[in-house]
């Protein structure tokens, strides 16, 4: 039964194109890579690889427990210092990844009784996190502020969170941030706002940049796995919220702490990354030529989309760019949220510029070929 | 209205005496911790902490993107090698937690259409992914074998994952496996062993021990953050299982590959548990001698449960067990199946005899005064 299940997803998968395999890379290939989300180069930062190492050699390799248990480090508290104080925000409280930040502060607000309204395009983890929470759930369409106000009106009284990314990861466009934290304001809302693709690319993140941080009814979740070059994920907010996801978050809870190595490289990186302004600078630059040399709209975050004709047609420019040396990154359905499939070029200040200009002539020409 | 409701929250758990508050630790605050999961000493063992901090130095602070763009790092698969070949699987798959190991394999497998039949008395994240899942769920009683075959009968012809954990935290017993997997294969069922307190404390787990290592309908999840001393977390079976986890589990699809300084660390202890089968029998020895010594019943896992008359006698006695030197956890509601509140004790292999012999005797003399 089992065994027949299974071959038949697999069978549907192949015939649409569709089949995943993992690519194991090595330390070094000498391939310029676009395709991460190490959006400022900072996990090979040197100062971030010593300071997990150095962790990992005083700490030793894992934080040995839930936090709740004994697997609380002081250094937990210093890299939580460190990005609230960054963001602009009462305190922070890091995940062992961005995933389970998600899962965590919806399922510790929401329950049957609660209303969530999330926009379209939210990520798998924060859909998951609303499937979690049993809480009543309205979509609305992508970016459609009067579409929220609309939802908040229709359920007075009922306690609401709303859903958004400050960048959104496939189209690379921008939440109306202002507009939103004003329409939950006017109905006593808590605006949840993934920062996954705004820190770092944005220095401290957008919610910052629109004058939004430390206001109690917006809330912030981040990764430290993106623009932080390591592992995990935080949340961000009022300490009696924070104080809330310790005592209730079940992925916080029933989970290991994040690991000394991680934490230590996150916190290096974000000191770096509010140290280099410029970094930042970089990103901007170079998304906005590249996306004008490719004829498409320059996205809010670091990842072009460049959409193709076919799941097939993605694969074939990706595999075309990889044997020029430049490795980009393809998204395929389920991971789109319209079916169209597209190559993702991640604008990064991590590669130097000549590697920077000779993998923008190469996506010229193969996108070119094929759009 | 949230605030209300958050300060509400909060009075009532400070009413029941149940607030949780976190207590971070030092890096080495000559405390005998018997509260982690680290068991068999093996997150501070100095080729863990070097493999780490090796690791970090050659890959950088983090993956930089999930497995599927650019993130599986050839050190993954040496990772998956490793504990397949260990625990007598055909593969492996990491995530960046037991957590998502545990949300992917249920969740890829499991749908509306699938039923699940689970013991009461399993995690916090088999729970979690049985409810993200949405398949039909029958929660027998705990280590029931006859109501799983009664569960089973109930729906012929349905696809149905039964699940248990080889050791269960809360009571420490262990789950009757060679029963279960017998009655899994009189309906065409498949088994999900949860090795998180199995893995490490007997070997290569108990599914291997019985005999039930490699059966194509005996799945294993394994955690990187206990035994292996890390942070992260493994699906174990045949590949065609693990390749369409590959491609529909989101918690794999859609979260950043496991950190290299975690992989490398879970790796270096892997090969040290291997090379030292005396590390478990010196686990076995101290939780037989200190069941022993309490007059509770002895437990198939590292983790001593010692039931406690009421949360507040349970935090009492760990304090003057922390004024005496000694860290042990305590499970407090909503942590525990029954709603006893337990004091909980790793008869781990990280400690010296000395120390071991110390912690017992205040163990002995604090907790004999409460019961």
């Amino acid at each position: 039964m089992w065994d027949d299940w299974i071959a038949e997803a697999s069978a549907a998968r192949e015939a649409a194109g569709l089949t995943r395999r993992l690519r194991p890379r090595g330390p070094d290939d000498g391939v310029v890579d676009l395709a991460g989300n190490d959006y400022l180069g900072l996990s090979a930062h040197p100062d971030v690889r010593r300071a997990a190492a150095k962790a990992a050699m005083l700490w030793g390799g894992g934080a040995g427990a839930s936090r709740l248990v004994t697997g609380t480090l002081t250094l937990h508290g210093d890299l939580e210092d460190e990005l609230a104080d960054w963001l602009g925000q009462p305190g922070a409280l890091t995940f062992s990844t961005g995933y389970h930040a998600n899962l965590s502060i919806v399922g510790a607000l929401a329950d049957r009784t609660a209303h969530v309204v999330s926009d379209a395009h939210i990520h798998a983890s924060l859909i998951d996190a609303v499937r979690l929470s049993r809480a009543q759930l309205t979509v609305v369409p992508h970016n459609d502020v009067d579409a929220v106000r609309a939802a908040l009106a229709a359920r007075p009284g009922v306690r609401t969170l709303v859903l958004a990314e400050s960048v959104y990861s496939v189209l690379g466009d921008e939440a109306p941030l202002t507009d939103l934290a004003e329409a939950c304001a006017e109905h006593g809302a808590l605006l949840v706002v993934d920062e996954a693709h705004g820190v770092g690319v944005h220095g401290p993140g957008l919610v910052h940049r629109r004058g939004l941080a430390g206001r109690p009814d917006v809330l912030v979740t981040a990764t430290l796995s993106k623009s932080l070059g390591s592992q995990g994920g935080a949340v961000l907010g009022p300490r009696a919220v924070l104080d809330h996801l310790v005592n209730t978050a079940r992925p916080f809870i029933f989970d290991t702490g994040l690991a000394p190595a991680s934490a230590a490289a996150a916190l290096a990186a974000a000191r770096i990354s509010r140290a280099r302004p410029d970094l930042s600078d970089t990103i901007r630059a170079r998304v906005t030529g590249l996306a004008q040399t490719l004829g498409v709209p320059a996205p809010a975050g670091a990842v072009l989309s460049v959409p193709m004709p076919s799941p097939e047609a993605a694969v074939a420019a990706q595999a075309n760019l990889l044997a020029e040396g430049v490795r980009v990154g393809c998204f395929r359905p389920p991971s789109v949220p319209d079916g169209v499939s597209r190559l993702r070029v991640t604008a990064g200040a991590g590669v130097t510029d000549e590697d920077w200009d000779r993998a923008v002539k190469a996506i010229d020409v193969i996108v070119g070929d094929v759009r």
